[in-house]
């Protein structure tokens, strides 16, 4: 949200953020502490809402607890709970227990549900928990998201994904398909890693002139090249093969 | 963009509008001066860009000259030209030109190309004529529009629409279901026509219990019930079928 | 707020602005009436508030229960109510009532007092008549307004304008002036007058030529040179001496 | 900036801020290249200027040649540099050189000068020094920042502050008061400083009891209550004798 989406909070919805470093990706009621403060004092932007990602923007994971720990800490303070779930079926997956355990059981007042990157084409939609911590959603949808012509076909691809655990089954697949990719180069010399793979992602650590090696052969992003730092993902459609391969051609690159 | 848009372009990309009035939807030279005015003065918002939609909001159409008017005289006043192209098939199909002699050719700077109102699935596209006169426009995408993801599957249909020539087929097909619907009903007494039918969209003006007898039997919009308008519209998957029986419950309706 | 601010409405506030075209610079509700539709229509920018102006763009005045039937057809709708006062003082001095008579009692929640037009430097204030239609001032005057440094400075003009009746007696002044001018040119052949002189402002229609010769020796500001029209303004710091000089200028420049 | 505006940069100009930690309120060239990348990114809110304060916040000094770093560094990024000069003087005082030695010769583009603090009534301005850098000001001013009525009255005071080296010797006095104050309290027992005091600021630390027991006889901000940093300023009309009965009421309750 901070580092990724061109200034579109600030420019499209006049938000300001405060951002908060986190080792993993996860926030903490502690974090949120450091820059949830300030309240009725006209000179700070008065923190209204908090907003968290399962999974994280580092590919770990939240427990159920965990969210209902800042969403507690959250409200105490009169904020809402916002969780970006652009890889949501990843991390219910993962957990293995039903959204609302790690949603709306655990304090989340409003959701993005992203089904782009489980196989949908253009079906993102906000879900509302809880109608009495957001107002005028309608209107923000008009102005500053997308009230998309022809809803219907965005809306076919979400129920088909949920009626009939298509997107669980995908998002699992994307899972074991990323445990099958760390497990086949975990250990490798030269290779480290500086992130869990709790999901679909795993964040290499190695030499940026390797990385290129590999990435003449399979596209991936650097994700911090100042420590060497790649995000490799698995998706819905990775194959098996596809893992084997691109584990080999690491292994093969590392090794020259 | 004035009236239905929720206030985004003020909101998103704090633009002020001026809007002017017009009885058939069409902008002239003449109406750009009544607004386009100010330069230089710090008091009065810059006049920057002019907007215009083919087809228009009411149905009607701009001859490519008639573009190319106005678009000389906003570049000679230093100002950028926007065609709102979201009905722009249906455009090309009524004026069986080309799209460069009415975008293009005719001064048009960025289009906004619109695939849904014929038949493809979330697929708009900004289109950029006058690489010239447009700058940042990437930026401007991803903060106040929307950078799909997969945008691949946007593209493709885009390409679909294009290629082969079915886009305007399809629009040839809908202003075609309009053209039909129109003689069905003109002439039937208690129903008259505010606007031209140029395209796909068609202007009644009738008795509003009317128009809701005839709605609890078909779904469209009043356009103006002050004065009674409604906008029947037709589209690339409207049947004779349908035209035929919309025209017949038209006329039971107004012979009651 | 729609032609002289540059747009600051849109670009600081977000806020959308609906026009409404109006002869003598006064709204009503029925002219409320055409623009303030759509509730509860996502496809709408939800009218919010109405702003008037006392006195108004054109040197016009409402009585109070022209203020009041707007306040309460604005309240029926749910919207809140914004004056303009940055020529309050005037209104107050030619209508002969307390400020709360047209203010407070007629219904108006929130109020911008200009005291520059009358003598003070820099002081400008928001008045929160009606706290329970507005919420979040102190946060939007930190943000899209100004809270000055060393307020005191500025709270003392205001005190000053209003403890010893400075301010009304400077506005007494100021519209007696305009009245004098007004009657010294009236029926001057190749004068008209657009407007009524009802506080502190004259507009005047004559020949451009004219009203450049005018200028030439006086500065004032063509208002729409399309019709001729130019605005002439007193204040508090008005002589007699300077209306009885400026009155003989347009009769001679007119009777050349 | 980021911290007391209440988020007015990015509601009122859709700014995006990238805040910069440092240990004394000063920018570097390495510290600037930590949030200034991304050029070109779309994904990435482009870095286009870079803002200082001379003091800074912290009320420390740049030298000349500090600022010139930073300049030379955003400027071979293609960035503006803005230097936020509220406390202006007292930075010219500090440093015993002209102005212009560490604003235009040391590259800033824009420069906000702040006479408030230095004995003005509500009399700032933007200073362009760069004018091939900076585009668009007067309008940026009317929408998003402030064209006062009656501006002469401001600039009176501005002409007044430089003419006769009125502001000079204003900020060399709240300078001195703030050296005499420091040296007074420096040494006492429970007190320490978090800042050098290089022109009229003072950050001490101490017990927060001890810190509320003075602040109930002299009126103060703590800074950051969590570690008992309190700021202590000085101004153009603090007198020697308010400098010593305050430095007397800290040494008195430290000694409780």
């Amino acid at each position: 949200m901070h580092t990724d989406e061109g200034g579109a909070p600030e420019k499209t919805a006049a938000l300001k953020l405060f951002p908060v470093p986190t080792p993993d990706g996860k926030l903490t009621p502690e974090l949120l502490a450091t820059e949830a403060w300030g309240f009725g004092d006209e000179h700070r932007a008065q923190p209204l809402a908090v907003s968290i990602a399962q999974t994280t923007e580092l590919g770990t994971l939240y427990q159920p607890d965990e969210i209902r720990a800042i969403a507690d800490a959250a409200h105490a303070l009169g904020m809402t709970v916002h969780l970006d779930g652009s890889r949501l079926w990843n991390a219910a997956a993962a957990l293995g227990v039903p959204f609302r355990a790690f949603t709306t059981d655990a304090g989340v007042d409003i959701l993005s549900l992203g089904a782009t990157k489980n196989g949908a084409l253009a079906a993102e939609a906000i879900v509302v928990l809880n109608p009495d911590n957001v107002d005028g959603i309608v209107y923000l949808r008009k102005t500053a998201m997308q009230l998309a012509s022809k809803m219907r076909f965005l809306s076919a691809q979400l129920l088909a994904l949920f009626d009939d655990g298509l997107g669980l089954r995908s998002a699992q697949h994307a899972n074991a398909m990323a445990a099958r990719l760390r497990a086949a180069i975990e250990g490798t010399p030269g290779l480290s890693f500086s992130q869990k793979t709790e999901a679909n992602a795993i964040f290499g650590v190695l030499d940026n002139a390797v990385a290129d090696r590999i990435r003449a052969r399979y596209r991936f992003y650097d994700w911090n090249r100042a420590r060497g730092e790649v995000r490799w993902m698995t998706a819905f459609d990775t194959t098996e093969a596809d893992v084997d391969a691109f584990a080999a051609a690491i292994r093969e690159e590392l090794a020259r």
